[in-house]
């Protein structure tokens, strides 16, 4: 057993973890940060779908440098931690006993698999996406030996893997008990749009049914077949099983700390706990969403990223306000050539949370004149409050320049940015880089929502 | 002489008169629109440089349609407003005597021409970048007959051309008064690597120096080559006079109204001249940067539609709080595969104007992990003020995300956000469209000023 001393204890290098621990470096440089985690190699964890394809087409490309942290002087050591003593302030793992002064939970997330599906892991052909890179190996040569394969789940990761598997040559069938993909940030005229990609991409959608169990060949343990809901089988050679995650809150929970909705820790704004010497960031912690301050199940890296700076820079006393309370699950995805990207509460939640909203769509094209070679749609809708105009929610359909359309949106929200504003707004336009002036399409559908309540539309 | 009795009459048909009608139509259904243009065809004017090389290669791709204007209700005539009498309300134009109730100048910009190059224009060989179909046309015709051309001035429409002569394969020399090309928008480190991307396509850059003359063979008005201040002589077969354009306020002028700095129509923040029922839009108008309020050239599509937007809305009373008062000067290129993009103040021109600033950078790339395909340099500089940390200023390189990127900036410096809002805020990041979650160069440049502030750098 060997003993470690250092002012701030991370445990977890994942995005999270990372960047609290470069940003409390920067904000306290004579304070010794130490990282504790897991794995030897740490992968970056958004890139994982492209690693089935042909986009990456090896884990090896898909590692994140950790060099910076070195260099910068946070100190790593790769353990598990088993326990801690809150009072003593005192981590235990196997072969350390470390001693903190700041404590911060960044574990993470695993996957979420549903109780009815628990026992087909231990099939051959079934896998889940965890972020380890000897599992995702694992997964990645036995598909790439198969044909056939079932994503069950429609969220991010699975239309990701769906499409990878797709341009690979492979028959994907997505199964989903939504009758959209990606419902969580997109209403369903912009979920369908996604869905037509999909399709024409040669996948096969069923929507509308839920896997029930996964099947193999007479008790051999290796897979062979999904039976859904309506009792219909659908014959597979592999199942990947991207129905969410959830919070590694196990070890925060044994040191006694509170566990708030969906076994996510409990944190204030600052991502600190009722103890404040100890912090919880990323997957781990109890997010809410910005507007209805309700539970979130949203785990992006960029949040992650978000609560990271914000702990990071706050371990011995808030120094900054907090831009924005609770996620705004602003998110993109490409899908096929085309980029979707979402920020804020969609129309139906903000419908089903009984707001009084108006909503403004515009679309055009992402050059201008639409004669630029390479001039694809591009579409926005905007969500904002009748009372103000104030924009709550945006998606948006385009090239990729709709990765970075999605953060001016994303701004305006954190912000509290009124369409008022938005509309006499000055943007940078550019004949090959985005669309014209006159039809900038975030303005228009501000645009469109003054109307609408000028109108009271 | 035909009478024409109209509510709003707005002279002018490119991005600010087109976007001011269009939002004064949506804003005043029950009124009659009419605008009055001199051209029959109205071009996109931000695309015209490509007509010059193979990304448009005709100015048929760049034409502006103006179906929507008709199918909202808006009337348009093609005529020269010759004289106005503000009293009596109506316009004269050579067929038409137009009464109106409230009046919108868009009379845009023409090209400026140094006085000593004025006699040149006669020469054959020597053009400006009007905003006019024909003329654009005879100097495409004209040019692609010739192998060597000189382009004087360092903007961005002389960049832009010279690198669509480039990649038609002529020789071509970039001549300009200042030390780096793109100076307005750019600081020198930045440009410079714009200019990297000019040269390695084999185009010649003159910088120190100026054209003093155009000169022919001996008195015969066609081209020959420039004669610089040095003395040096460059011998050429076409020269295109980049150097600016200026307001197109003649007519206002004779109206009576009072004209400001360079030479643009007095309007206030709501885009109205000292005559309620009179108002000045886009280029044509006396522009005013953000911060110190000091006079601007700065003529953009973007900001013209801005203005446009502010009127429109604003004829018959205002109705929105205007987004921020003065140009930000928000832009952007590409300069080959590369996209340069600049918002706000640079870092030389807050330190010209005496600005306690601070400045931040930030290198990554524009894709994570750095192993997807295509994925290249991102580069982010923000200035902010030492005190409070207001962003006033970025500059960005990467790909062609960086187009929609400055529009995050964008809208950070017109909603005046700080460095300390900006730290913790929440961006999509996705492998194949943005830089990493963990390393966000926007918000990464934001904690390197924060960082700066506190050591007191």
């Amino acid at each position: 057993m060997k003993t470690i001393n250092c002012d701030v204890l991370i445990i977890g290098g994942g995005p999270a973890g990372g960047v609290c621990a470069v940003t409390a470096k920067m904000n306290y440089p004579e304070k010794k940060i130490l990282v504790v985690r897991e794995m030897e190699i740490q992968m970056v964890p958004c890139a994982i779908p492209y690693i089935f394809g042909p986009t990456l087409g090896s884990s090896e490309k898909d590692i994140a440098s950790c060099a910076k942290a070195g260099e910068m002087g946070i100190e790593t050591i790769i353990a598990k931690v088993e326990d801690i003593d809150t009072e003593k302030k005192t981590a235990y793992a196997k072969e350390y006993e470390i001693n903190f002064d700041k404590l911060v939970f960044a574990t993470g997330s695993t996957p979420f698999v549903h109780s009815s599906l628990q026992d087909s892991l231990a099939f051959e052909g079934v896998f889940t996406v965890p972020k380890n890179k000897v599992l995702i190996d694992i997964a990645r040569d036995y598909i790439e030996k198969i044909d056939d394969i079932v994503v069950v789940g429609t969220g991010f990761i699975g239309i990701e893997m769906a499409m990878e598997f797709a341009e690979s040559g492979k028959n994907v069938t997505v199964i989903g008990g939504s009758k959209h993909i990606l419902k969580g940030p997109f209403d369903p005229e912009v979920a369908i749009q996604a869905e037509e990609i999909m399709l024409a991409h040669g996948i096969t959608f069923i929507g509308s049914d839920r896997v029930d169990a996964v099947i193999d060949h007479e008790g051999d343990s290796i897979v062979k077949g999904v039976r859904l809901k309506s009792g219909k089988l659908v014959d597979t050679q592999a199942v990947i099983l991207a129905t969410g995650y959830k919070p590694n809150s196990e070890l925060a929970q044994k040191a006694g700390l509170a566990i708030g909705h969906y076994a996510g820790i409990e944190v204030n704004e600052y991502m600190r706990t009722e103890n404040l010497d100890i912090f919880a960031v990323g997957d781990c912690s109890a997010r809410r969403g910005f507007i209805l301050n309700a539970p979130s199940k949203v785990m992006l890296a960029s949040t992650s990223a978000a609560e990271g700076r914000v702990a990071g820079s706050s371990l011995y006393g808030f120094k900054y306000m907090k831009g924005f309370n609770g996620t705004i699950a602003i998110f993109s995805t490409m899908v096929g050539n085309m980029a979707f990207a979402s920020a804020g509460i969609t129309e139906t939640d903000a419908v089903t949370g009984k707001g009084d909203i108006v909503v403004g769509t515009f679309e055009c094209t992402n050059r201008h004149p639409a004669t630029i070679p390479g001039a694809q749609k591009q579409f926005v809708k905007l969500v904002a409050l009748r009372h103000g105009g104030q924009i709550i929610g945006g998606q948006i359909i385009g090239g990729n320049e709709a990765g970075e359309m999605i953060n001016v949106i994303g701004v305006m929200i954190e912000a509290n940015l009124s369409i008022y504003q938005v509309m006499s707004f000055q943007v940078a336009t550019q004949p090959m880089l985005t669309a014209a002036p006159t039809n900038y399409p975030i303005i228009m559908a501000a645009t469109m929502i003054a109307q609408k309540i000028e109108k009271r539309v």
